[in-house]
């Protein structure tokens, strides 16, 4: 998506180790016109996929999310990183490793919000190794949910989420593909 | 707000201790239309303060505080509980206690994203205590920024928060204001 795309050649920063700072729009600071018009889009390309509940990770997820489903009039489920005192002492959880924290993170579902047969489309910030989706949707499937199609704002191709997910054999969405990044090069995916 | 009352009479669980469980639709599952509809309302309300940010925590602020702040046009930055990767060395740190989790919690802003002069709106879920607003309040302040107004969701009045927030000397606005969870009823400002 070309506003997506301007935006992280304009502040985009490359850091050490594949790691992409959009801090500016995305992670830290937020620009819910951009993510407005991203979940418009994303909300597009998935308006026939019959899905019934939008799932992401807190917290960088919770954005893109949002918009999506409000395009989508779904409601969202973020799993939670810590378990707070409101949620039950049964739980889905599964362990995804976090890419930016450097270690494994828990993602805790709540019973109460993910029931069987919802149809769950799960929304990220970053799709780069798949590690945090696939984490999703094992605690959907434990839910008994189907998941029906992944939707992510910059995709990573040189970290393999795409083949990471095959497995899963629904559409994957995401609006700006980066194939690399090498000596701080954004370089897009002419094949969008 | 008569919607945000109405689903809160409707969803939410008075738990022990003062805690409202609002899980079903701002905590855990979140409802972006009526988040939408609660930022609109903020966004209404602050509308001639003259903010140039919305400032907010992780987690349970984001929805709200996105939502305020793409009515407003501003952009908006969360506050991190946890430093990532890629922010930089010299933070705006602080600590609050956290009602949900029974600890103190850590208040991370980059200053890369709050600067001199800055107009803030601190837009959160809850004002319980205040502990958390006074706490994204210190590090606007330590970036040379101006708070011009706070705003959440659900007031507990019962907590003390407004009181412990005025020396700010701002508008402060909620869209519920609770006077009593006791006995497990929920009871609502009939000022409102």
């Amino acid at each position: 998506m070309k506003e997506l795309q301007e935006r992280i050649l304009k502040e985009g920063q490359v850091l050490g180790g594949g790691i992409l700072k959009v801090d500016s729009f995305v992670n830290h600071q937020v620009d819910p016109v951009l993510m407005d018009i991203c979940g418009k889009e994303l909300a597009r390309r998935f308006a026939s996929v019959g899905a019934t509940k939008v799932l992401t990770a807190e917290i960088s997820g919770i954005a893109p999310a949002l918009t999506t489903a409000l395009h989508l009039g779904l409601p969202i489920v973020y799993a939670r990183k810590t378990k707070p005192i409101t949620m039950p002492d049964q739980v889905y959880l599964t362990l995804a490793p976090s890419h930016t924290k450097g270690r494994m993170v828990e993602l805790i579902v709540s019973p109460e919000y993910l029931s069987n047969d919802e149809k769950v489309l799960i929304i990220d910030d970053f799709l780069a190794s798949g590690a945090t989706i696939l984490g999703l949707a094992r605690l959907a499937e434990a839910a008994g949910s189907h998941i029906i199609g992944v939707g992510a704002l910059i995709e990573k191709t040189f970290e393999g989420g795409r083949a990471a997910l095959k497995p899963l054999g629904v559409q994957i969405e995401a609006l700006a593909c980066i194939t690399s990044l090498d000596d701080g090069n954004i370089v897009f995916s002419t094949a969008q």
